[in-house]
């Protein structure tokens, strides 16, 4: 007989995983299907977030920026150190640790919410009465009835067409995690969030770094002051970053890759390379889930359609996270995966998409959260913006990070808050106050009277909210 | 014949720069008196903060951090490293070019600003008319008439009676900040805050550190959960901390320092040191300012009395900052710097004293705003309280400090904010979203509730808001 339950996710991944504990607080009975195998052939719950995406990168980053300081920036300190060298075998294995460490959190998280993990691959098989048949094929195939199912399938890398990946010459995300060796030349196509990241890590570690982008615009999603001064400080760094390139004829071999590209005042061009990444963005997964059988398609991107409540047009069926529309991005799906859980328990949650913040993991980081300068003089909003550089911050000079600066933008009549951006060590973080703020519809003169503790990084957001008025107080 | 101000300010430390500066963009004619002069004979602005206190104490914590984690945590990313050493003279100049950096920016904003630098001693003289008379006392002596006058002249070192401070072998803030060597055995007198960091730095350069307190409680002031993971900590990273002692004879020689001291058991102790640092608290300068001379007292603490509006018993003169009630915060004092100059111009600014935060820049940093666990349960308060670990966030694991957490105290029946506490690394900057929630009156749920970037640090205050209401995700 099979099993029902009145939640079923199908992917465990942070929107996936989220869901289900949420459901399971709510006091339903879930259950929660996931596939996922590591390099190891273990099976293991958190999806591309946890196993291959933001936390392994993060760590990667971590490595690789001590590794940078420690190279060029103790002499700053007064701190010699001679020939430093990195371990990549204990560094992935550091990294391996922690992500060991979170997908097990998850497993424990499952056991402790009694939610059951359907270990196979999830496809819908029909729907009987109020519920939807789901088989799952795993080592065995079993069948089960769902009263309501989370699609929550995440995405994958989108490839090159007729470029294969190998994960060894020519990698996704998931290659640009393992590589055993520092490339002497890496390439990389896509100067996106995934490109800058992994580009970081490997030129940190000794790479001589060239990043293709076929955009013509850096960081096109960005404020555009912010892109420029993130642009200016990569370069600085020594990531080569090429805009507004075509990309040609990719030849591969088993010592490396040339890459034939036309630059952006239309000259040929050969980049010669020991390894490719390639990170031209990703594709949602829908491929194979049975869509068909229920009466659902994917849109012609291959996205599943929801509405604002994550609704797909079937009663009792929702998508999140990178599956439906909307930004990419892990705490984006974890907030839609609250919000299901909780319409299906009758509550009335809400997101505002305006509030979801936007970080790049870089050195410095950039955050977000709101929209840009540019989005808003294209609505023809009236705005006034305040910025103000961390080069005039006591605890940024201490801390050796001048770099970058805070930008609010708000309302020329409301002085409501419509974006604040950042670019600066600890962006990541900073940005947490500026999305609270927008939450409460603060203007920028509230910013501007809330007291924020000196020496802080965070005096800067206040200086920049203080500047959208024209009344910083140290400029 | 004597020059006419709008508005003098007696001190150009953080309290005292800041309302110059606010005075002059509100349009008075502002003149600042100051009379510091640095190691080498210099008059700068700036105060205790810029010149002795914050500004260069977070340089130094900064470099020896590096110093620190180049010799025990750089193995950890499989980082190899031969034999750091650390040049001290180039450390202290790192820290004097920031100080200097900083001071020459409020030299650049008195000018920008139109504001007076009178450069010696301010000492009231007398009332004239709506006017006070001051006067400064440099290489020559001016007496300057003012319309108004605000009092921000901080605070400087407690001593011990009986012990001079040469600031060779006895130290205090200002002498621990040049030591030219690592002693080999390091007292401290004072388990405070400047204790707490100047220990922590000259610890981690390789000083055997011992700090005696005379309290029988570690940061009493600080909720008594995190005072306990932070002494766990710090004794963990090596520090010595006695608590409840009795300090009794102190002998010092020209090689250092023998303190003879009771313990909290009651046995006789002496504790032999190289050097000697006593941080135990800080008066308030109302010294020599002929406060007398217009009929103004300081109270028997020495604090000059002020209103909630930092008024003084008498009309157009204000004190804010170390000199006054509350807080001896530099931030406290900006604020309330910005405050005064906007009540001299008929605005109407407020103060939530309750919303200042504080911090303390250790390794784990604590950082908390509103009331403490213990002073609710003191008043009565009912309430309840979420925490949450950072060994449980995917970001901490990544830059390798899982130590701390975040703990949230609402109201148990409203879920208003009433306290958050934070002791982990990056508190400083994470306090900023709690203050702002706080200054809205937010409801723990209201964080709860607000998207937070995956992976960051600052999903941890947002699962302490959940785990308030017991419905943490990751836990």
């Amino acid at each position: 007989m099979s099993q029902e339950f009145d939640v079923v996710v199908i992917g465990a991944g942070p929107g996936g995983y989220v869901a289900a504990v949420r459901a399971a607080q709510l006091g339903f009975s879930v259950a929660c299907i996931e596939n996922w195998k590591n390099p190891k052939g273990e099976l293991a719950l958190g999806g591309t977030c946890l196993n291959v995406g933001c936390i392994p990168s993060k760590a990667l980053l971590a490595s690789s920026e001590e590794f940078e300081k420690i190279n060029h920036h103790a002499a700053v300190h007064g701190i010699a150190v001679s020939g430093a060298t990195i371990d990549l075998a204990k560094m992935h294995a550091r990294k391996d640790g922690i992500v060991k460490k979170m997908t097990g959190g998850i497993e424990y998280l499952f056991k402790k919410n009694k939610i059951t993990w359907l270990k196979g691959h999830g496809r819908f098989v029909g729907k009987q009465d109020a519920g939807y048949k789901i088989e799952v094929g795993g080592e065995t195939t079993e069948t089960v009835t769902a009263r309501n199912v989370i699609i929550a399938t995440g995405s994958k890398a989108r490839h090159l067409p007729s470029l294969p990946v190998d994960n060894r010459i020519v990698s996704d995300n998931e290659g640009a995690l393992t590589f055993d060796t520092v490339p002497a030349k890496l390439a990389v196509i896509g100067a996106g969030v995934i490109g800058l990241e992994l580009g970081s890590v490997w030129r940190r570690l000794g790479a001589d770094v060239t990043i293709l982008e076929a955009l013509p615009t850096f960081l096109a999603a960005t404020d555009a002051a912010v892109a420029k001064e993130a642009e200016k400080q990569f370069k600085k760094q020594g990531l080569k970053i090429n805009l507004g390139v075509q990309i040609g004829e990719v030849k591969t071999s088993d010592s490396g890759v040339s890459i034939a590209y036309t630059d952006r005042d239309g000259n040929a061009q050969t980049l010669d390379a020991d390894r490719l990444i390639v990170s031209v963005g990703r594709v949602p997964n829908t491929d194979n889930l049975g869509l068909e059988n229920i009466g659902l398609a994917p849109n012609e991107r291959g996205f599943i359609d929801v509405d604002a409540h994550c609704k797909t047009s079937l009663p009792n069926v929702y998508a999140i996270g990178d599956v439906v529309r909307g930004p990419m991005l892990a705490h984006k799906a974890e907030d839609e995966a609250v919000a299901v859980a909780e319409i299906i328990a009758g509550q009335k949650p809400h997101i505002d998409y305006n509030c979801i913040p936007w970080v790049i993991y870089t050195s410095p980081e950039i955050a977000w959260v709101g929209k840009t300068e540019q989005q808003l003089k294209q609505e023809g909003r009236e705005i006034k913006a305040g910025q103000f550089p961390f080069a005039a911050n006591g605890r940024a000079l201490g801390i050796d990070a001048p770099e970058g600066f805070v930008k609010v933008i708000a309302d020329a009549k409301t002085d409501e808050i419509l974006g604040v951006h950042i670019v600066s060590a600890g962006a990541s973080d900073l940005i947490a106050e500026a999305v609270v703020a927008m939450e409460f519809k603060a203007a920028s003169e509230d910013i501007a009277r809330i007291c924020h503790p000196h020496p802080s990084l965070s005096e800067v957001v206040r200086e920049a909210a203080l500047a959208a008025d024209k009344r910083a107080i140290n400029m």
